[in-house]
């Protein structure tokens, strides 16, 4: 069976993102790190994107990644050294974007999670149903990817909705569901 | 819309599980309480137990509980206070059942997932089906639940397979698609 999920990339967004009303960049927290490889390794992702543009985190970042690509991590969980093989850190979006362009040979489809209400929403269906394009899914941490980031968004997908009112995923969970979605409408699609 | 998930509980289980063949008591990971709460409140689950023997660890717990509960965190963040009202900290699997039994007025039927072979394989979708009892799903810690609690376990679950060979989700990841299989199986029941 062809892996229909290698054409999907994911990236987690560190700058330009909301907090209390105003545009920060986040700390990057070491299990978002890991949850979203070893969901990227499961469902076999194209790539996943760390984006932060601030030096000091990068540099922490690419200290864990050593540990578990070239360090005592490889020998120690080797499972885990195939799951971060997936990671790739970038400073912004759009390297995200050109890499993914310059590996597939056109432009992915750019959709984001998103708690906001817009015009541009898409379902996970109609989403899995585009399968012959890239598709890149951001996925904001703090409280959520800034405004700034809208006009460079092609769709907003629908959010994760029970029926309970209470809509407050982590970003952990939230990737886990909705790549779980997605692979799941591919995998029925005839 | 009656709420189809409020009999489903999910437990997450620190002893006994297995870590490198010897069966051990893990440590609690402060965004396991976190996410699975997120999880239980988002998808009105009805109870998340926390299962843990060790007082040093039950104090943790508490601690952290009642930060969020009581403390400054109910009025930093109200809706994290909302999730973790979820939480129950058991010492023991056997509490969470009778807790449930009692809530219910019949045992739940009890499934875990496990990465083991089993004879007991149940679909999400079978499961799903018997919406007429209430539902305990075990996740283990560390390597995964220990063989002991074997014959206290209805149903193993299938496991989460993509296709691509890789298999080791977080237990975050795990809980979140779980819970969004079977809600998303459940709601579509005619």
């Amino acid at each position: 069976m062809p892996n229909l999920m290698q054409h999907t990339y994911l990236a987690l967004i560190h700058y330009p993102v909301r907090k209390h009303g105003s545009v920060i960049a986040s700390s990057v927290t070491n299990l978002d790190i890991h949850d979203i490889a070893r969901v990227s390794a499961t469902y076999g992702i194209g790539r996943y994107y760390l984006v932060h543009p601030d030096e000091s985190q990068q540099w922490f970042v690419r200290n864990l990644m050593s540990h578990w690509l070239e360090g005592d991590g490889r020998l120690f969980k080797p499972d885990r050294t195939k799951a971060l093989e997936h990671v790739e850190l970038v400073p912004a979006i759009s390297d995200a974007i050109h890499s993914i362009t310059a590996r597939e040979g056109q432009r992915p489809v750019v959709v984001a999670t998103s708690a906001q209400a817009s015009s541009k929403i898409i379902s996970i269906k109609e989403i899995a149903a585009e399968h012959e394009k890239p598709l890149l899914i951001l996925f904001g941490t703090a409280d959520g990817l800034a405004d700034d980031l809208i006009e460079s968004i092609d769709y907003f997908l629908e959010r994760i909705d029970a029926g309970t009112g209470y809509n407050h995923l982590s970003v952990r969970s939230a990737v886990s569901i909705f790549v779980d979605r997605l692979y799941s409408m591919r995998i029925v699609r005839p």
